[in-house]
């Protein structure tokens, strides 16, 4: 999770930098996915970022509470519903669900509420409108078969963690990055992984957009360890 | 602990990359020191280098069995006692002993006879022996009143964490770098350390080499905090 967390934000500071994504919204989920999404939170604020986070529904879970602190102590400030108005955010952070929600046990409130405001941010941001960021899966699409209704989130950059997951085919924003350097070698040859390489000491790599148009046997390999990763 | 030892991997990285240094010793020792060097011998392993663990002895603490075993998963090597010839490391990482270690107290086996090798490591690295690095102090140095003895180690590089101790007043190696970007504000207000700026999303920065001599404010000040830190 730590990792996890910390090479989302470095994909974010490598395309959105903080001269011109300072104010950040970061949207935490119940699970891990949100998990990583305080990680990331803590992070962006270590790289100059002014960040928000929204956490609809405070855990009892010891790590969260304690990444919720850590984040408290840096001036994050802490949201317990979404406002109004997105437009004072420069970039909105997805952390709400990962690859293991499954679209068809529906979404509840708050999270209902919630995703639908972030679905309803343009593809394309612009001054008005921030940009949208999802770690891992877009919330509210399924692990491998995606956006089913066709109205869900239309993040601009999408952070796949570990290994892309199917779904990822269905992405059409401008960057997609994996992050997660820490597959051992034995379990990227168990499970046939063709993992791309990492430059240097970076954390994430860049991937080709749309992968599943130019990259289509990674995301079939990867997709079946969806689960088990 | 994850943090600290990644950002000395980085700093390594940044350094001696593993196109001039591929094959690294990492030598452990017994408590937090040690497991910032499992840490960085991990993340090491994936920036590319040829990874060998020298673990004089095993610990008990889970946390140790479980960054060994992700070390071991990693193909790295783990050696229990110091090969008589290090020519063939091109890096040797010592992580035997933190700051909360006293000279007074004395070394016993099987750390003496290691550290007595690393010290016979000439200050200068050359193609016959192998660049010393230590984290955070040099192993054998007093937190306050480094090398009293006269005959401890020389790195080439330190890796001050969070911030240098008064003892990197003495250090006379090419490299003083700082790691472990994750001091709050509220806590380097308190103590009144004054950090240096990171760059973009770098977990380190490079201090100015003998600081006691150039920057004599900032290793006050940080001395004062090296047990509470």
């Amino acid at each position: 999770m730590e990792l996890a967390g910390l090479s989302s934000a470095c994909a974010i500071q490598a395309t959105y930098p903080p001269s011109s994504h300072r104010a950040v919204l970061v949207v935490v989920g119940p699970g891990n996915n949100g998990g990583d999404g305080l990680v990331a939170a803590r992070h962006l604020r270590h790289f100059g970022y002014d960040v928000s986070i929204l956490l609809p529904k405070q855990s009892d879970k010891d790590i969260y509470k304690r990444l919720l602190t850590q984040n408290q102590r840096l001036q994050a400030a802490v949201l317990s519903s979404l406002p109004d108005d997105l437009s004072s955010f420069s970039l909105v952070l997805d952390a709400v669900f990962g690859f293991s929600f499954d679209p068809k046990d529906g979404v509840r409130e708050p999270y209902k509420t919630i995703l639908e405001a972030l679905a309803a941010l343009p593809a394309a941001s612009s001054s008005s409108s921030p940009t949208l960021v999802s770690i891992d899966i877009p919330s509210g699409w399924h692990v491998e078969r995606g956006d089913e209704s066709g109205r869900g989130l239309r993040p601009d950059m999408l952070i796949s963690l570990t290994a892309p997951k199917l779904c990822a085919r269905g992405f059409e924003g401008s960057h997609h990055m994996l992050g997660g350097r820490f597959v051992p070698p034995d379990i990227a040859s168990k499970y046939k992984l063709r993992l791309p390489q990492y430059e240097g000491r970076e954390l994430f790599t860049r991937l080709p957009a749309r992968p599943g148009k130019e990259q289509g046997k990674t995301a079939d390999n990867s997709s079946r360890n969806s689960s088990s990763l």
